[in-house]
């Protein structure tokens, strides 16, 4: 034929991934997985400092529950959460000394869902949030997978990744700022808020008119002062939606189990409906979560003392390494540290794929994942504290040696 | 003062939900909860065909698995899915002659997120998907969370809503039209998509340069025909991407295990970053959904004759009761009539509220929750048959009866 057929590809399509799923970056703290699988393989030991994943046993209520279901259908739960579960959520916080209702709990898969929702809630496409950084690399991650930006502001390192000031938070809001968003104990900092910081937060949302986004997944890993919750702003009101999760507090990450908890009624009905498109969390998973709730006292004190020994060794030993720059850290598990280095992306890897120190090396997260500024991050690394204090004590001999070889030092 | 202090709220913004967030509608499946709950006080019976929850017990398999769990730490898992359930799924697959390796699987919580994740995928905000209406209600849900617009496509009820026409489908189709979604057995009309139609889509995506989203969830619910997967087109190659779950065919809607497959390795790494940003799904619900894709070709047959004989009563009494206009659907275990009445909500609801026949009334789905066409469905209601046979054959009498009775007949 002498005419041409027409094309059957229109022309710009070429059947591409959306730019926001290209935007989704892939996780520091599981990229470089394949490296430390490829060094265990060589026979090294590697020291996982790289992800949140705490070492302590779960509780066994929450095993005696998975064994103790007896219904013969595995059905769907309701959306906004296990009447039971919603109810023992709402007495774990009472014993915190907070008052929620069960209304005011939506019962989410983890953590992620819970900011997932909270992101989607405030945010049309386009819209932002202003959040400190370091931050949390999946809240990037979330944000950009449903439209929605961050706006980061840079919290100082040279002293302990504080709050940023009032002037430079508000500097970052612009006319589609919908939210504030706080984390305290911080991932990955370990910072927690003063009782100054939080009310400057608040005021900043009463001024511009924000919601207020606090993740509380760390609550009880304060080991300066109690912690404070935006829950004991009532000022705050319907601007308020706290993030929460069973993950860290029972070491039960595999659970998945969140929960969104807000005052503000329009918020608790949209995220019902997003529950609903859902369906529900996992039966079961929700059934033995409840079974945590009863906790008392003792079991988080244990789990505080356990985790502050970690820390202060962890900073002992961190302390004496040439270079190494941080602050202690007040709570969480994690502290960012500046390393003597050209590169954290760099010294990361090579710590798995080209150095061992008696058989043994350390995984860490590069610091430039928690943050969405280019090139910030680029001397930081993330440390977890998630191993016992021996491990942890070895750990850190490791990694003095690790940037005493490493040919990238500066 | 003599001038005015600043406003503490920026104009127009009244810490309002996002647009996207008032748009997505309460389920149409789950809002006459409260009122049949209201019924069930007054000690009226209540035969729920309004959700598509079997009522078929869970193999003994998965509550086994639960039971042997044994891991001291209930920990993250791996964020693509837990490599046994990986492995077990294309065993699964391998029995029903479709060749999908394990680094085609993404596991998601439920098909829900893997609908989500596939409309994040291949569409940025404001982007669209064409699918044939009526559809499952939380497409609709679920895609304006994300800023994804569907395209809906009307199939025609008195043909027993069989694929709309190819140019139907076409016309419907724009410049930011990114996929074509099918659902075969459909929820909810339990239409199964013949050779030819599936030929079409195939057709149409390849010269539209377009993704397929298959939803196949109800694979084993067929009863006329083999079922057709859109994986046996080679040739849609890198545009299929599948929608799975264990919760029908297993009767584990609870445990919120699902899937997204494609053949497309940027859609495969895209789906594993956005399963990095939510870091996993249930662990424990893994495990023992795995153990359920060893099930033989036995336990799929009796599934579907089960079915298939709550079909062939549902039609037979529903063809008795006068006005009623349906075509005996082909899979699935759901079927949409058209109802002499007129407004489907309405007669739903007063069903709950106002209708009692010897003491029992019954829940439907109203037809307009499944159309994105303003004005469709209404004299339309999806009945799902998943009660045994004596209580469905008791549940259309009540049906009858209470057509026989409401003030809004026509």
């Amino acid at each position: 034929m002498s005419f041409s057929t027409p094309p059957k590809t229109r022309p710009g399509s070429l059947l591409s991934l959306s730019r926001r799923a290209i935007g989704v970056p892939p996780s520091p703290i599981r990229k470089l997985v394949d490296d430390a699988t490829a060094a265990k393989k060589r026979g090294t030991k590697v020291y996982h400092l790289n992800i949140g994943q705490p070492d302590v046993p779960t509780p066994p209520q929450f095993f005696e529950a998975l064994r103790n279901f007896k219904e013969p259908v595995l059905a769907y739960g309701h959306s906004k959460g296990h009447t039971d579960l919603l109810e023992a959520w709402s007495g774990y916080y009472a014993r915190k000394g907070l008052d929620v209702l069960p209304s005011q709990i939506q019962i989410t898969v983890g953590g992620s869902e819970a900011l997932w929702f909270a992101l989607i809630l405030i945010c049309d496409p386009g819209d932002n949030v202003v959040v400190s950084e370091p931050f949390y690399t999946n809240y990037f991650s979330l944000a950009m997978a449903v439209g929605v930006q961050l706006h980061p502001v840079a919290a100082d390192p040279a002293l302990g990744y504080p709050l940023p000031s009032r002037r430079d938070l508000e500097a970052a809001i612009d006319d589609r700022t919908k939210g504030i968003m706080i984390c305290s104990p911080n991932n990955p900092t370990g910072t927690v808020l003063t009782r100054d910081e939080m009310a400057t937060v608040v005021q900043i949302a009463e001024e511009h008119d924000l919601f207020i986004l606090s993740d509380e997944v760390y609550r009880e890993f304060c080991y300066e002062d109690t912690h404070i919750s935006i829950w004991q702003y009532p000022q705050a009101g319907d601007r308020a939606i706290l993030l929460d999760s069973v993950s860290k507090r029972f070491s039960a990450c595999g659970a998945r189990i969140g929960a969104l908890i807000s005052r503000n009624t329009s918020i608790m009905d949209g995220a019902l409906r997003l529950g609903q498109a859902r369906l529900c969390t996992a039966t079961v998973e929700q059934i033995a979560s409840a079974k945590l709730m009863d906790l008392d006292e003792d079991y988080y004190a244990a789990l505080a003392l356990e985790y502050k020994g970690r820390r202060d060794l962890m900073c002992r030993r961190l302390a004496e390494i040439p270079g190494v720059r941080f602050e202690k850290p007040a709570g969480a598990f994690y502290l960012m540290a500046t390393l003597p280095i050209d590169d954290s992306d760099r010294f990361c890897r090579w710590m798995l794929t080209d150095f061992a120190h008696a058989g043994q090396t350390v995984m860490m997260a590069p610091g430039s994942g928690f943050y969405a500024t280019p090139g910030r991050g680029a001397s930081e690394v993330r440390i977890a504290y998630v191993l016992e204090q021996p491990e942890l004590d070895k750990a850190m001999t490791v990694l003095g040696a690790g940037l005493a070889a490493y040919p990238g030092r500066r």
